[in-house]
C-alpha cells in the first residue's frame, strides 16, 4: 500500500518544481568557505581587495590604529567638546579610581596609574569614540577574590601586587589574542540574561563588602558570599563606629540624590558627575578640619607622588603562582572584554557607527599589557565613566587623552591633598554607583518575556551573591549553553494544517482555523537533524502517527496514508541523521505507509543524495513545497485507491 | 523613505492572511508540557490512561517485567529455537568471557561468573529477544585501565577484584537511574561517529595488549597508547618466544578463516559460532600432550568449581577508593550502556518490534547490580554475541536462560578442563573479535557524506590509540558538541529568489534558475536566534545588505528598499535575540530601508508581542509567507515611488 511511485499526466509534471541538489564543491573551497564564515563573518579584509600594496599598507595601519583615521579631521569644535569631556570624566575617574583599587586590595595610587597609561594606548588603538578607559568595580572584586586564594593582600602586599600585574599582562595577552585569532564570539557566550544576573550579583556583593568602611571595622571576612560578610557583620557589633556610620550615610545620600536629580534633568548631567569628586574633597575636608581620623574615620594616608613607576621586571612567570595569575588574567579579561564591547556597542549603536569586536579585544589588550607594564591593573571601558563622557558631548577618544593629562597633572602635584581622604566616603562612592548595576526592572522584563532567560539570570545572581562571583559566572553560562543544546536535543516537531482558501500549511497550533488533510500527516521538524535528537524523532514521529491513527480511528475520517516531514527548517543533517532517516523510512513503510519529505534544504539535499537516501526514498517522494507535496499525495488518495499499484494517471491540479 | 505602513485597497486585505500569535497559556501548563516533552518524548504511560487501578497495576508490572507479557505466549517451537540458539552462544560466551576477564585483569572464572547471573536477571527485565548478555572487550579493557591507576592487579589482586565489584555495582546503579529519571538522551550524546572511531580505538588497543600473550611476554607496559606498547614490545625482543608466537598464529589465521566462512556462507554461521570453543580445546590437548606449558606456553592454570560466591560484602564504600569506583562505574556504564542499546535497537528494526531505551537501561542497571552481588563484573549486550544469538534463530530472552544453564553445568563440573588452555589462544580470540570491530568502510562512508562526522571519528579513534580510551571518548564527545554549538554560533543566512511562474522564494545557491526580486533583498535565517548568535547575525545581516548594495550600484538596477527576513526556520528566540531584531530594525531604518517579517513561528511570534516588538515594527509588516511579504513590498515600490507617505491605495494583486 502507498509504495507506488507517484504518477501523474505529462501535463502537471511541469507546475512540479524540483528539489534541486546544489553543484558539488571542491572539498577545500568548502572548508575554506565554512572557515570564512566561522571567524570572518564581517568580511574585515573586503576593502582591501584590489587595492595596490601601498594603499593596503596604509589600510593595514589604519585597521591597527584608527587614530589615523580620524586624527586628519579633528577639528577644533571637537576638541572644545572633548576637553569638557575629558575633565568631567577626570573628575570621576579619580576618586572611582582609588575607590575600585581598595576594592581589590591594591594600594589606592594604582587606581590613578590606571587611568593614565591605558586610555593613552586606548585612544591610538581603540575604535569607540564614546569610551572612557579604567579600572571596574566586579573586574577589582573578582581580581581580589580569586588572588585572595593564593596570597594574604594585607601578610603579603609586595607579592600579592606583583600577581596582580601578572594577570593583569595574562588578561591583555588573553584579550588581544582572542582578537588577533578571531575568536571573539566567546564573548558571545555570556548572554544578556546572564551579564543582568553577574552584573547585580557582584553588584550586590561589591556593595555588601564596603559595609567594612561604612562601619569602620577592622578585621572583616575572605568571603564575598552573603552568608560570611553578614556572620563577619553581625558578629562584631561592639566595633561598628557610629561616626564612620553616619558620614557615610549622609554621602550616601548625597551621591544617589544627585544621581537622581541628573536623571531627571539630563542637562545637569554634570551634577552626578562631580558628585564623587565633591564628596571627597568635602569629606578631606572635613577630616582634616575635625581631626575625625584620630576618632575611627579611617583615612587613605600617605601616597607617594610621581608617575607610574616601570613594573615590567614585577611580573612572576615562575611556578607556583604562574598558575593562579593566568587562571585570574583570563576570567577577569573575559569579564572586563564582555562589559568593555557592551558598552562600546551600545554608544556606536546611538551615534550609528560600527564597532569592530575583534579589533576592540586587540586594542583593549594591549592597552592591558601596556599597563601592566607601567604599574595599572585591569582596565576596560566601565559604563559609568563612558556614559557621563557620552553626556558630557565627548566628540573622538581624545577625551581619553585629556583624562590622562588631568590625572597625570594630580599625580605629579596634587596627591598630597588625598591624605586626609576618609575611605568610609569611598565606600559611599562605590555603592552609589553599584546600585546602578542592579537592575530589577530587566530581571522583571526577562521573567515577562522568556522564563528560561530569568531562570539563567537568577542562577548567575544567587551563583555570585550566595557562592562566589566564578561560580554564578559558570553556573550562567553552563545553563545557557544547556539551552541551547536543549534545542537541538529536544526539537519541537509541530503538525501543519492548511490555512482555508490557499496553499499554505502552517502549525495546527498555533494557527487554530488550520485544517488536517484528510489521510496524510504532516509533520515540520524545527532543528537540525543531529545525532544529540536522532533517537528523540524517530520516537516522537512514531508517536505522531499512533496519535493520528487513534484519532482518526475515533473520528472515522479516510485512513492515514501518507507522512510528509516538512524539512524547511532542518538546517543541516549528520551521519546519525541519516540513519534515522532511513529506518524511519523502512518503520513507516512497515507500518503500510509512505514517507514523503517537502523542500529539504541545499546542504541536506546535498548529503540525502551521497548517501543514496533519495535513490531509495525516489525523487518523486521529495517535494518543493508542502502544498506540491499534498496535491500528489491527495491526487494518489483519490485516484488510486484501494490498490495503488492500478493508479490511473489524471490530473489532480484539479484536486 | 520605506517607513510607511503599507496601504492596500480594502478588497485586498482579504488575500493577506495573519501571521497568528498563539493563545496564551499559563506558565504550569506549558511547563509541564514541556518537561514531558523533554523527559517523556515517547509517553510510556500512554496505554495506563482511562484503566481501572487493578489493570494499572498489572500493566505496570509488565512493563518492569517483559517476561510476564510474552511468557504467556512461549510455544514449545520457540523453545527449540531457543535451545539451539542458547546452546551456540554458551559455547561463545565460555572462551570469550575468559579471555575478557583476562583483558580485565581479573582471575578468568569471573567471565564465566558474569555470563551465568546478568543473563538470568535480563532475560525477566529485559525486552530485547535477540540481546545475548555477556562482558565486552571495551569495557574490559576500561575497567583494567581506569582500576589499574589506582591499584595494581598483580600486587593487589584481592582489592583490585572488590574495586572491580564495586564499580560494576555503581555502573548498574547510574544505568538504572538514567532509566528511572529517563535520562537515556546522554546516551544520545555519543555519536554514531564517535561510536565508530571509538570501538576501532579500543579494538586497536585490545589487539595490541594481546602482544603480550602471544609473545609469551612476561613484563608488559600498564599504559594502553600504542607508544607506550611498541616501546615495550620492541624493547626485549630477546623475550619473545616462538613456541607461543607461532601457535597463536595458527589459532588466529583459523579463526578469521571460520569467520570469513561463515560470513560467505550465512547457513553455516555455527561454524564461526563454534571455532572460539573448538580452538580452546584444541588448545588445551595440545598443551596438555606436548607439555608444552613448560616450554614458554603460558596456561590458565587451576580454577575454582563452583557457582558464583555471592560477593556482597565485598564492596568497599570507602575513600580512598570509592571516587575510583564511582567514576569507572560511570564511564564504562555509560559505554556498556551505548553498546547494548545500540545493538537492541538494531535487532529490533531488523523484527520490526519496538524497545524502550530508558526501559532497557533499568534492566541493564539492574542486572549489572545483581551481578556485583554474585561476583560478576560489568555485563551488557556483545554485538558479537547477539548477532550469533540472531543468526542461530533465538526467539526470545530464554535463548539466555539456556546459555546461563550450559555455563552453570560448565562452572560445576567441567572447569577442570579449562587448566591447560593456553593464553595465547585467548590472545587469539580476542584478535580475532576485535578485528571485526575495526570498521574502516564505515570511517570511508563518514568521509564521503559528512566531513566534520569523520573529523569526530578520527579523533574518537586517535585520542584512544595516542592517548588513552577516556581521552578518546572525551575528545570525541566535545568535538561532537562544539558542532551543536557552532551550528547555532554561526548560523547560515541565505538570500532567496523567486523561482520562476511560482510564488515560491528559495535560496539563490540552491536554486540556480531563482530571481532576485528588484529592490528586495529576502534572507533566511536557518536556526533560532539565541545570545550565541544574536551579535553574528546582526553583522551578518548587516554584510548581506552592504553586498547587495554594492552588487546593485554596478549592475544598476532598483535600488534596495526592503530587507524581508524569512523566520521560518527561526525555532525560538530568546531575550539577546529580540534586542538583536530591535537595533537590527533601527540599523536598517537608519539606512533608509524598511524591515519585513515573514512567517514568524508560533513561539516567535508570541516572544515578539509581549516583547513590544511586534507593536514597534507593525503587525502590518508581517507577512505569513515570503510570497506575501513580496507581493506587498513590490506593490509599495512600484506605487508610492519616490514619497511613501503620498502612496495611492491601488490593488496590489495584479503584480
Amino acid at each position: 500500500m502507498g509504495n507506488a511511485d507517484p504518477v501523474y499526466p505529462s501535463s502537471s509534471v511541469e507546475r512540479l518544481h524540483r528539489v534541486a541538489i546544489p553543484p558539488p564543491q571542491p572539498f577545500v573551497k568548502s572548508l575554506k568557505n565554512s572557515l570564512k564564515e566561522t571567524f570572518f563573518p564581517d568580511d574585515p579584509l573586503r576593502q582591501f581587495k584590489k587595492q595596490p600594496p601601498s594603499v593596503k599598507f596604509v589600510l593595514g595601519l589604519k585597521y591597527f590604529f584608527p587614530i589615523l583615521e580620524w586624527a586628519p579631521r579633528y577639528t577644533l569644535e571637537f576638541l572644545k567638546s572633548d576637553l569638557i569631556a575629558g575633565i568631567t570624566i577626570a573628575s570621576l575617574a579619580i576618586p572611582q579610581g582609588i575607590s575600585y583599587a581598595k576594592l581589590a586590595n591594591l594600594p589606592p595610587i594604582l587606581g590613578l596609574y590606571s587611568s593614565f597609561v591605558p586610555p593613552l594606548v586606548y585612544a591610538i588603538m581603540g575604535s569607540s569614540r564614546d569610551l572612557a578607559v579604567g579600572t571596574v568595580a566586579v573586574a577589582s572584586l573578582l581580581t581580589a577574590s580569586m588572588l585572595g586564594n593564593e596570597v594574604n593582600a594585607n601578610e603579603n602586599p609586595k607579592l600579592y601586587l606583583h600577581l596582580a600585574f601578572t594577570a593583569t599582562f595574562f588578561a591583555g595577552v588573553f584579550q588581544a589574542s582572542l582578537g588577533l585569532l578571531r575568536l571573539g564570539f566567546i564573548v558571545d557566550l555570556l548572554s544578556h540574561a546572564t551579564i543582568v544576573g553577574f552584573m547585580a550579583g557582584a553588584a550586590t556583593v561589591v556593595c555588601l563588602q564596603q559595609l567594612k568602611g561604612i562601619l569602620g571595622l577592622e578585621h572583616f571576612t575572605h568571603g564575598t558570599d552573603l552568608v560570611s560578610v553578614m556572620r563577619s557583620v553581625f558578629g562584631q557589633t561592639h566595633m561598628w563606629r557610629w561616626e564612620s556610620g553616619v558620614l557615610g550615610c549622609c554621602f550616601l545620600f548625597f551621591l544617589i540624590s544627585t544621581k537622581h536629580f541628573s536623571k531627571r534633568k539630563p542637562k545637569f548631567f554634570w551634577v552626578s558627575a562631580m558628585a564623587p569628586l565633591t564628596s571627597v574633597i568635602l569629606g578631606s575636608l572635613l577630616v582634616y578640619l575635625t581631626h575625625a581620623e584620630k576618632h575611627g574615620v579611617e583615612v587613605i594616608g600617605h601616597l607617594k607622588e610621581g608617575l607610574n613607576p616601570p613594573s615590567f621586571g614585577d611580573l612572576i612567570f615562575v611556578s607556583p603562582y604562574l598558575t593562579i595569575a593566568i587562571k585570574t588574567g583570563i576570567i577577569t579579561g573575559v569579564i572586563a572584554l564582555a562589559e568593555g564591547i557592551a558598552v562600546g556597542r551600545s554608544f556606536a549603536m546611538f551615534k550609528n557607527y560600527h564597532i569592530d569586536g575583534n579589533k576592540e579585544m586587540i586594542a583593549f589588550g594591549m592597552m592591558n599589557i601596556a599597563g601592566s607594564f607601567s604599574s595599572c591593573y585591569l582596565t576596560t571601558g566601565p559604563f559609568s565613566r563612558s556614559a557621563v563622557n557620552y553626556n558630557a558631548g565627548c566628540k573622538t577618544a581624545v577625551s581619553n587623552i585629556v583624562m590622562a593629562i588631568a590625572i597625570m597633572f594630580t599625580l605629579l602635584f596634587l596627591i598630597p591633598l588625598f591624605h586626609y581622604t576618609p575611605i568610609v566616603v569611598l565606600a559611599a562612592i562605590i555603592i552609589s554607583a553599584m546600585l546602578g548595576l542592579i537592575d530589577y526592572e530587566a530581571a522583571v522584563h526577562l521573567w515577562k518575556i522568556d522564563k528560561f532567560d530569568f531562570v539563567v539570570c537568577m542562577s548567575a545572581y544567587i551563583g555570585v551573591v550566595f557562592g562566589s562571583v566564578e561560580i554564578g559566572l559558570v553556573v550562567a553560562v553552563a545553563i545557557s549553553l544547556l539551552r541551547v543544546l536543549l534545542f537541538i536535543a529536544r526539537p519541537k516537531t509541530l503538525a501543519l494544517g492548511n490555512i482555508p482558501n490557499s496553499m499554505i500549511y502552517r502549525s495546527l497550533e498555533q494557527y487554530p482555523n488550520a485544517n488536517n488533510v484528510p489521510g496524510i500527516l504532516i509533520l515540520e521538524i524545527d532543528s537540525p537533524i543531529y545525532f544529540a535528537n536522532s533517537s528523540y524523532l524517530r520516537e516522537r514521529i512514531a508517536r505522531w502517527i499512533d496519535e493520528e491513527e487513534d484519532r482518526i480511528k475515533s473520528s472515522g475520517e479516510t485512513s492515514l496514508q501518507y507522512v510528509i516531514l516538512d524539512m524547511s527548517s532542518v538546517g543541516n543533517i549528520d551521519t546519525s541523521g541519516i540513519s534515522m532517516l532511513e529506518e524511519l523510512t523502512k518503520t513507516i513503510d512497515r507500518r503500510g505507509l509512505k514517507l514523503v519529505l517537502a523542500n529539504p534544504g541545499g546542504e541536506v539535499m546535498k548529503k540525502l543524495n551521497k548517501s543514496q537516501f533519495i535513490e531509495n526514498i525516489g525523487q518523486n517522494w521529495i517535494y518543493l513545497t508542502v502544498g506540491e507535496a499534498v496535491g500528489a499525495c491527495t491526487y494518489m488518495l483519490h485516484t488510486c485507491k484501494p490498490n495503488l499499484e492500478k493508479a490511473e494517471p489524471e490530473a489532480w491540479n484539479s484536486v
